[in-house]
């Protein structure tokens, strides 16, 4: 076992065996989104060197951007006091977000109550995932 | 209901009711805690303008800083795509990390696959939370 497997089991992994993981702009550390590793999902992260996921939703493993073409190439990890939360700068190909958007963030509470958008689009997402998506 | 209340609860929560929150510093953006909030904690937070989190483990409210005296003032609170997860913009008192570090993510994943301590500390924990804690 190597010491990068010993430190991937070393992580405090929630009941369904995921930790969340916050991924940052290197360039300016803005918060791009929040997604789910399993222990697997970060070993193939740091042997491959882009961020892989693990899809809650659809039980399956994903390579962030592997339909887009938006792919994270990962600068460093980082964990918190109870290593159970990962922080992932990452060089960030396209665009995070699959609604075009830079970061998943782009909503912000506004004085009102209400959610308000302080972004605009990078790209348009009918484009790059096809309409079907 | 206030368009406040609709907003929080607009919020999509996990079977717990609760909705994972990245505290980041509104000066640098740096990511200085990854902690819980349930609707009724946002809710305070909105309404005092002070970080209020739900501790999954004591099974309660806890304003950030309770016992530190390191508040986190709100500056911004944002949501993602899915609504599923917050990202808070903060002024923070004192330090994040209850070990006395600025933020809790104080540990790189280093090339030989050890986690190495990044950050100096800013304060002794057995000063501010006293030996018993």
């Amino acid at each position: 076992m190597s010491r990068f497997d010993e430190t991937i089991a070393g992580l405090k992994y929630n009941a369904d065996g995921l930790i969340p993981v916050v991924v940052v702009d290197q360039a300016d550390k803005a918060v791009l989104m929040m997604a789910w590793m399993n222990a697997e999902s970060l070993r193939r992260t740091i042997e491959t060197g882009k961020t892989h996921f693990w899809s809650r939703r659809r039980r399956k493993f994903w390579m962030k951007g592997e339909s887009s073409g938006h792919t994270q190439e990962v600068r460093g990890i980082y964990t918190d006091c109870d290593a159970d939360t990962l922080v992932i700068e990452v060089f960030q190909h396209g665009a995070a977000c699959h609604e075009g958007y830079r970061s998943c963030f782009f909503r912000r509470l506004g004085d009102d109550g209400a959610w308000e958008v302080i972004a605009e689009k990078l790209f348009n997402p009918d484009h790059v995932y096809g309409k079907s998506e």
